[in-house]
């Protein structure tokens, strides 16, 4: 028999706080809907206390998931915990996650505090998260440079005081496997109960490492590895999901566990996760990259012809890789269409806004032959942003560029309730369409990046533009999409302003 | 003393062989001389027997790069040593990297040939080499998955007929680290005179393990690792070399070794190969993402300021991230601009060449008023395509598109010596533009991705479009700048266009 190995998601948490990846409620329920989909045990949905957006996104998470653990992280004090327990309340099953520094760098400067007051804070913070819930992590910030005596004597306070879970997060990348490995392994040798907690570990990217790190705690006893959706997360961000769950399941032989994942759903989970953010994956990214199965090589494809096993240690239809799926055209008609989206995890909150992303699906199916997948989820995100939120909007547009002329867009823009006519000249028409705007919305913003992709394939595919525009520290991503590349865009930049008009502020913990 | 680790590059050969990463011979030239400048030991710089341009280019690097060693890949045949041979002569430092497969399935299935005819076949080509160099690495193909054995028989076989260099390659990405330094622990215990020679790995990243398993095989003794610029490779790509060389700088007490390797030229090599082969690396890439170190998190911006290694394990600036480098303006002269091409490796093969440039400079700081060194790359890459390889060029072009219209594009093109005129209809204008040019050349080609990044910050920044078309299995990635993003996309289309009317043929080899 073989174990189960918790897969632990941190996406909507630790991958939001990537520089840019911060995301709307509705684009995080779409995004849990899909790693229930995918059967992740447990759903770090984001930081309750951080504020009453994260707050909202917890609680909507928790009040629709319910085959995934949801889980809110907290910092080890009172309030921290009370909101992670009002937030997760409506799960069907809750876990609060609540963590502190254990570095001697990290007391000394950071919390000031002594070690006997972090393992007090500790405790406390423990007790108050059992008056919500008996399903408890707690992590030690740092651990990876923490001393071990310390660690031992900091976890066997947590468990006698309740924690079930204890996580060893490696916060700032610097272990690597072999010596990380040891630390898993002395813990739970030391640790008075070590068997009565599940062991789990959060690796950080900034070497490479972070799935190395993750596999070789899962042999050191590790049970729950905490990860993201493409490798998300803070700097060069967290394990990647998928790079974990199909080491394990490849290499069972070594690693004696296996995870409860559909594996076929994780190609979807990334390209959601994908494009929801506006990060893109790599070619060369393993499992989920365009060309992680595909194969140049001629004497290598002769090798593939004469026998499979040759060159592949996974099949691509595993990790849910299949042709474009052609899902809806022209004529299909309004129920289709109901349950497609329903299939790919939109949320349909009234008739109203249903007949309204039809009447634009139809509109789409007039410019374009075929309608995927992708195109779908392109129109969907479109429309999550609800009225009230859609501060400005693009009504029409005309751009004209010439050789030898300066390119110039003229715009007709919604302003709260006012029509408003705005033209502009620039280097490209995009710029010239980024400058109209900007003679209305005098923003102040600094334009990060701008990039384009294709959804599908074929010259008649639509661009899908994100645009990262920051202003007094804030990044925000805008996407737009469209058929003609210089809507999109526009598109995408009044996305980009509508998400900066909807002020919010917030505090992002590390871990 | 630390021992010294030798950085095998092979981004020019493995990397080249990813779907859509073919490069031209300029290209390869630019990215050879910044490896250089890099100050990476050994350049494999292609399958010389290949194709005649592949033998071209890898003669064309060695006849340039002086400090660093050159090597071609050759089958363990006559031919490919022989072809291999003659492309290396002018290296100041040259080697020849032979192999064949060892491992039961390849031998069987693939070569067809018992254990005994592949290592009588491997001892031939070893002698082979000889003729042309004192430096040859053997390398076992699908070692990962050979017996141990038979490796040892093979590698003792080879050592003895005069290999210095002995690879051991993870070719299909199924090793775990552990399991992998174990296999280097026990043939550098087992073969005779193992201690003469230098051992060396090549990992795949299939199951995102590859600088992981390289970094095992460096505690177990191995003393070279071929790996890539962004691991680009076949499939999941190779281990990268940015990874790689920070991971043994950071942890030197671990890994007792460190390379030669001038860290802060990491960043512009990623660029620079990121920009020529179209692939994008993604914000949370390790080392050389966007994000890879920018922080989001309050309580982090908190702890940095506090005390600066909480959360810092490498400085950016060591790996050659800075502020984008603002080099010349409108007013700066031709021996300024000279002098930045030539910093930034270009080939400026005539004044003519010189003076077209300086010209498309000019154009450009009039559109643009701050020219990044990514604009000069962009600028380079045009150009790198000489005359006799542009069959088709854009002269002019227009393009219209309006809110309940169709989008229209009208292009002069040059084809051959003809001007022709060209317009069409589509979806958007990108789309009109790439149904005029296929108005006229017809090219039966299929759309396989289309992505457009800002090559700076700001709004009018230049666009760089990558185009990926195929045609009878063949990918060819066409690239494009402009501050007009249409104007690019046609740009790109006809890049892609021109190099698969430079008909080629090759092969690529797999280990």
């Amino acid at each position: 028999m073989t174990d189960q190995l918790i897969v632990f998601d941190t996406t909507l948490r630790d991958g939001e706080q990537s520089p840019g990846a911060s995301m709307t409620r509705d684009e995080k329920l779409r995004i849990a809907r899909q790693l229930e989909r995918m059967k992740v045990n447990v759903i770090e949905a984001g930081f309750a206390a951080a504020s009453n957006g994260d707050f909202e996104s917890v609680r909507a998470i928790a009040e629709v998931v319910k085959d995934s653990t949801i889980c809110s992280l907290a910092r080890a004090n009172e309030n921290d915990i009370r909101r992670s327990g009002e937030a997760i309340k409506p799960a069907a099953s809750g876990r609060i996650h609540t963590f502190i520094a254990t570095s001697p760098i990290h007391m000394e400067k950071k919390l000031r505090m002594s070690p006997d007051q972090v393992l007090e804070q500790a405790v406390k913070a423990i007790g108050w998260a059992r008056e919500y819930t008996d399903d408890i992590e707690f992590s030690a910030e740092d651990a990876g440079r923490s001393e071990i005596d310390y660690l031992c004597r900091i976890f066997e306070a947590v468990i006698k005081a309740g924690a079930t879970t204890i996580n060893v997060p490696d916060t700032v990348g610097y272990n690597v496997p072999e010596q990380f490995a040891a630390t898993i392994r002395t813990l739970i040798e030391r640790v008075p109960n070590s068997d009565k907690v599940v062991w789990s570990v959060h690796c950080h990217n900034d070497l490479g490492l972070a799935v190395a790190n993750s596999l070789a705690a899962v042999r050191a006893g590790a049970r729950q590895v905490e990860c993201t959706v493409n490798g998300l997360g803070e700097r060069a961000g967290n394990a990647s999901l998928e790079e974990v769950v199909m080491a394990v399941r490849t290499r069972r032989d070594i690693y004696q566990c296996d995870t409860r994942i559909d594996t076929t759903q994780i190609v979807p989970a990334s390209k959601l996760v994908s494009g929801i953010t506006g990060f893109p994956v790599q070619p060369n990214k393993a499992i989920v990259g365009a060309n992680a199965f595909s194969h140049e090589s001629g004497i290598h494809q002769d090798g593939v012809l004469k026998h499979r096993e040759t060159y592949e240690i996974m099949r691509a239809e595993d990790v849910g890789w299949g042709a474009n799926k052609l899902v809806l055209g022209k004529h299909s008609g309004r129920n289709a269409f109901r349950s497609r989206l329903i299939e790919l995890g939109a949320a349909i909150e009234s008739e109203e806004h249903l007949n309204h992303a039809f009447a634009r699906f139809k509109e789409l199916a007039d410019k374009k032959h075929e309608i995927f997948d992708e195109d779908l989820q392109a129109l969907i995100s479109d429309e999550a942003v609800t009225p009230e939120l859609e501060h400005y909007r693009l009504v029409a547009s005309c751009f004209h560029s010439e050789t030898g002329e300066t390119p110039a867009a003229r715009l007709t823009l919604n302003v709260g309730e006012k029509e408003i006519q705005a033209e502009a000249e620039g280097s490209g028409p995009v710029d010239a369409a980024f400058k109209a705007i900007e003679t209305v919305a005098r923003s102040g913003t600094e334009l990060l990046l701008y990039s384009v992709n294709a959804i599908t394939t074929g010259t008649d595919a639509q661009g899908e533009v994100t645009v990262r525009l920051s202003r007094d520290g804030k990044v925000v991503n805008g996407q737009g999409a469209d058929t003609d590349i210089i809507v999109a865009s526009a598109k995408a930049y009044l996305n980009a302003l509508n998400k900066l008009h909807g002020k919010f502020e917030k505090l992002n913990p590390q871990i």
